[in-house]
């Protein structure tokens, strides 16, 4: 059994406050190794917090995919890998939406988020490349951001690929909700995307508010089978704990008979791969 | 706006029993339809029970696609249209997981179960054909059937060639659960099957007992932003209803710059139409 301890370390950013963010990622990342934590998951865009006014706020709130913020999760990594969404400046003056993957040694992947959602259109360049699964010493880690999850098909890409677990910054606003009572779908679906693949899922979200816009505070760890590991009502800022057997993950059998992956029937999905614009 | 009052009528069929069934379900399709439904939805295998002891007591208890339980189901309908689950002959000689579509004017569909859950595999034949999208006085209806709904693609797939509800008949039962506050997995599958594609799911689960088996009795109505219509615990035989507006299923934008299916990025999801042996 290979075990390693998933932190959501679910802070509270400010739009715009660069130190300040910093400074909350750093002791997010040094509180959550403290606790044990193999892994640590920090929200999206945790670097220039969410509700930007425009492309130029978010250029000039963006960093290259070296140095800065992520240099200080390296260094307040310990022995633990660290996946956190920053806003990137790329090498090709472009603004992305982007999750680092960070252990002591430096960057060691970073993705674009490509699908973006509502404003984030105005804001950011989509990224274009498939999601890598990158090997880390907490197990095959495989990252999308946010709304990137509202889709089926990249979490079953990643598992295919060999993800043992997916972790996802994301920035969820407290939209209006029909019925407070019902678990929020963002856990149902965080819970549903782990269950389908048998991975773990480590969904980060933020809490606080910005600019009038509330968020949601609904980070959630859940299991290979489905259920969360955490609890499933938070709201405030918190460190989210759960100890992962990333056997389990790596077992696709659901019984002597059933495989999660080899019980599938592509031929029969008519449509799936369809383009629809 | 086009409304359709759909009904998850959750009964507890009687493994073995094919008359006591046939009533059971005749009854639960005309109660519906007095309640107004104009979709009757019921469980998995309605006419022969679940909890098989061999293929040789499957067969004995299957019938074909027309008469029969069917035929009732067709005299209960009035204006409405019926699914259920069935076990069937087939022209071919085989016994099949199956569910039909059916209004007063008879059988309009059969699709036969494609994945089949556990010893499912020891009593049926696996079904080979796309499921199909029928156009009834319901509105666009896809089927599926139980573990079917365990995979994305298929729901996917019905909804991406026009569903407005997938109605899958069911029968989970009610192994061990690691926490018994947590909403059943199944509903939050059904939950996030509906708000990935924007469209209706309507869970029928059974209630009831088989041969030391017990049944959650975990339907669900969902919605096409992903919440349930219906309320998350039951257990009991219960009749459920919902009214669904057809409109909001056939409108897949999320935003203004967000369509559920538009903002799919089918060349970044590698892997996921691969064949696993």
């Amino acid at each position: 059994m290979t075990s390693v301890r998933v932190a959501c370390q679910q802070i509270a950013p400010v739009a715009g406050d660069l130190e300040g963010n910093r400074r909350l990622a750093r002791e997010g990342v040094r509180d959550a190794v403290a606790a044990g934590a193999g892994l640590v998951v920090l929200p999206e865009l945790c670097t220039s917090g969410y509700v930007l006014e425009s492309a130029e706020e978010a250029r000039s709130l963006a960093q290259p995919a070296h140095g800065g913020a992520l240099a200080e999760w390296a260094e307040a990594a310990g022995d633990a890998v660290v996946v956190g969404g920053f806003a990137e400046l790329g090498d090709d003056g472009r603004t992305y939406n982007s999750a680092a993957v960070v252990d002591r040694s430096g960057v060691l992947a970073v993705y674009r988020k490509a699908h973006l959602w509502d404003r984030e259109k105005l804001l950011f360049a989509p990224g274009d490349a498939v999601s890598p699964v990158i090997d880390t010493r907490a197990g095959r880690i495989g990252v999308l951001v946010c709304y990137d999850v509202s889709f089926p098909e990249p979490v079953r890409s990643l598992a295919m690929r060999g993800a043992d677990i997916v972790a996802v910054p994301t920035n969820n606003s407290h939209f209006p909700r029909p019925d407070d009572d019902q678990l929020a779908i963002e856990i149902a679906l965080t819970r549903t995307q782990a269950y389908f693949n048998r991975v773990y899922v480590a969904f980060c979200d933020r809490a606080g508010s910005e600019r009038g816009v509330d968020f949601l505070g609904g980070s959630a760890i859940a299991g290979p089978e489905g259920w969360s590991l955490t609890p499933e009502r938070i709201g405030e800022p918190a460190l989210l704990l759960a100890d992962c057997d990333l056997d389990r993950a790596r077992d696709k059998d659901w019984t002597e008979r059933n495989h999660a992956f080899g019980d599938r029937r592509p031929e029969l999905y008519e449509g799936v791969g369809a383009r629809v614009h």
